[in-house]
């Protein structure tokens, strides 16, 4: 390796950002993490914090805590403004940075298939305050349900659409039909939370269509027996605020949740020459670099690749992990003057969680529905989380819940309107 | 008793408000609990969640779960617009209530002595959206700090004023000074964290001034070993977004902080013919009621009372749990057409925290400072958080803490534009 140091600049904590950063652990490697949060982010779990399950903080580690102790690791919090590949300078909003190497990490946002008017009405569920706002709005449907004068109004108060019948979609149902048919069961006194009508739209034939058939079945049982109306072959024509049309069906509906798809993160788009899919997601040359420009990498969300046995790379968390590792490696490679290596992805099993006791997993070629699927879908989501902390406290609410059918986390905040504005904050006062 | 049922309204759910409808469990009463939050908060470790120690749910609860086994109670998140004594009806925003006793235990907001416009510069600690905000506002001083190109803004970034010398500015000075000087600091690479100043600033001639002198000056002499720059006699004569006057002397700071004082809810100062002290409380009768309202009480930090003893009945926890209690005993004896009782505070003590391992209690005619007097606060303070949950999860979390120097919840949230404005929640869709 040669002796001056090389600056890499990762743009994205999330999983791939964070697993390159801490395979760049060299003394001759100057890294900088950009992110414009303070914090990584264990996506996985976002949808208990929604339900009320998880605290925000349970989920998510500050970025440079993370990195306290890799001294090459300086991190950013600040936002990506451009990319300019041939002058190997990125610009934030307060400052800009120069590279020898890039890593392109910034993942992907709720995407509406062409229908962004929809962002409006179905709100996604992708980042710690979308899932903070999710919460409130969700509590705050049946506290309007019990002090409303207007009974005819309880109906569409207590009605919620979940579009998307993928592993976020079918988490999002079970927990909410949890929700309302058991947490919330014996709280109220004028209305009845388990009248509440949870809906999941899935435009293709079967929940869940990355596992087998029968564990799509499972699923789709599982969900009706907790009381969830699930709708097959039924993609959505047209929504508003107040229902969803699927064909001549309209649903009623006070929260409509997207969960049917993600694009890339839009930051990228004005990047030169570069090839990207209809989901807008770049084309990645094999070994991840950028088409036309070899020492910049790009991992996870953002990438549309089929790697050389021929898989469609998944947008999935262990996915974005051995990518950030490969980026990384590939960078290495490079500053010894070696030649890059295609991307290969490992898949070491699906799994989605449908409810209590309930879960569907594929590993290595083993299919398993219920207890046993929910058990390892527990641990191995205990075991990646980052932070030991974090760990702790998600094993103490879960084995709560578990025993009292309790969530710990059904507080509504955001509502007030703070005396001091926002904009008082060091972070606006600049702009 | 008599036997038809009595209607009992408590207004708010605080200390004062749970006792009261706690006491009230009785078959020929009826209680509508109203609180404009759905959660009752444990507001004495409200400074924890300010300064990343504690997450927003671990120090709250929510009211309808706390009463969910208690079925003579009706929760209602709402907020009180007016009270008419001479009809018996409170005027709710959304609905009206009428009532044949009613408790008020609205409590108290920030109160700045009648400089109303220092609000805007100086922020108060009373709601978790506050405490949400504090934290937030915290953390980005330290990350603009770290990003910022002028290295002249560095001084005042990491400058904050507390202004009061009370067990709140106390906790919060000692939290802040730990937080720049333990927590963070090997984790930024440009600033040193320790290098922050946090000026705690009293008007009196010394801090905690309910507490013994030898605990008062234990307690600056530990602050500022622990960093903290400690002035006193030294009233506040103004201040704006960046420095605090006082005297000649200015006090830059990024963060200015009201821990000096509070008021009464300013709801019910349209209540005619009801006198109140210079702080906005009511001057209520030995027995609690108010003035000219016998089948209308007053508990909590609401309360402006000299008890029959000659105490001053303080704006604490423990006295508005013992006036809430009072306030639903004199409603049982009155419905049995029996003489009501004056309300006596029992002083059971004062404690307030000053850092790790250093606390000052003084119990029964014991004063106490240091390790001792930390770990009773400590035990206290879990003791009488509501919810089992709860406990747990604090002690966690300060266990955590304890061994590791580190705080859970150090992550910045609030800051995103969501692509669904909240004036589509149902509680805004109705106004």
């Amino acid at each position: 390796m040669k002796t001056s140091s090389k600056h890499v600049v990762i743009l994205g904590g999330g999983f791939a950002g964070l697993s390159a950063a801490r395979k760049l652990d060299h003394d001759a490697i100057q890294v900088t993490l950009v992110d414009k949060q303070n914090h990584h982010l264990f996506q996985p779990l976002l949808y208990q914090v929604a339900t009320a399950g998880l605290a925000a903080p349970d989920i998510a580690q500050p970025l440079r805590h993370i990195f306290s102790k890799q001294q090459n690791v300086t991190t950013l919090m600040d936002e990506v403004v451009s990319i300019d590949p041939s002058s190997k300078q990125v610009i934030l909003r307060k400052s800009s940075l120069n590279y020898d190497y890039l890593i392109i990490a910034l993942g992907a946002r709720t995407g509406y298939f062409g229908n962004d008017h929809w962002a409006q009405n179905a709100q996604g569920l992708k980042t710690l305050d979308e899932a903070t706002q999710l919460r409130r709005r969700l509590l705050l449907c049946f506290e309007e349900a019990e002090t409303t004068q207007d009974r005819a109004n309880w109906n569409r108060l207590l009605s919620f659409v979940i579009i998307g019948g993928g592993p976020t979609g079918v988490e999002m149902a079970g927990a909410l039909a949890e929700l309302a048919r058991r947490v919330l069961a014996d709280d109220f006194r004028k209305i009845d939370p388990s009248s509440a009508h949870v809906h999941l739209v899935e435009a293709g034939p079967r929940l869940l269509p990355m596992f087998s058939e029968r564990q799509s079945e499972y699923t789709r049982l599982r969900l009706e027996k907790m009381g969830v109306t699930v709708h097959l072959n039924a993609p959505v024509s047209d929504l508003n605020p107040k229902e969803v049309m699927v064909g001549n069906l309209r649903i009623e509906a006070s929260i409509i949740l997207w969960a049917a798809g993600v694009e890339g993160n839009p930051v990228v788009r004005a990047l030169p020459e570069v090839p990207f899919d209809r989901g807008g997601r770049i084309q990645v040359k094999p070994d991840l670099s950028l088409p036309g420009s070899p020492n910049v990498f790009v991992a996870g969300d953002l990438v549309s690749l089929t790697d050389p046995k021929g898989v469609r790379v998944p947008g999935v968390a262990p996915a974005a992990t051995q990518m950030g590792r490969h980026a990384a490696h590939q960078i290495f490679t490079d500053i010894k003057g070696k030649k890059t290596k295609p991307f290969v992805y490992i898949n070491k099993g699906n799994m989605a969680t449908i409810g209590r006791s309930s879960a569907v997993a594929s590993i290595a070629g083993w299919h398993s529905c219920g207890w046993s699927a929910w058990v390892m879908w527990l641990s191995i989501h205990l075991f990646f989380l980052i932070g030991l902390r974090n760990r702790v406290m998600v094993l103490v609410h879960w084995i709560w819940s578990y025993i009292t059918w309790q969530r710990g986390a059904r507080i509504i905040t955001g509502t007030e309107n703070l005396a001091r504005p926002s904009e008082s904050s060091p972070k606006q006062r600049k702009s």
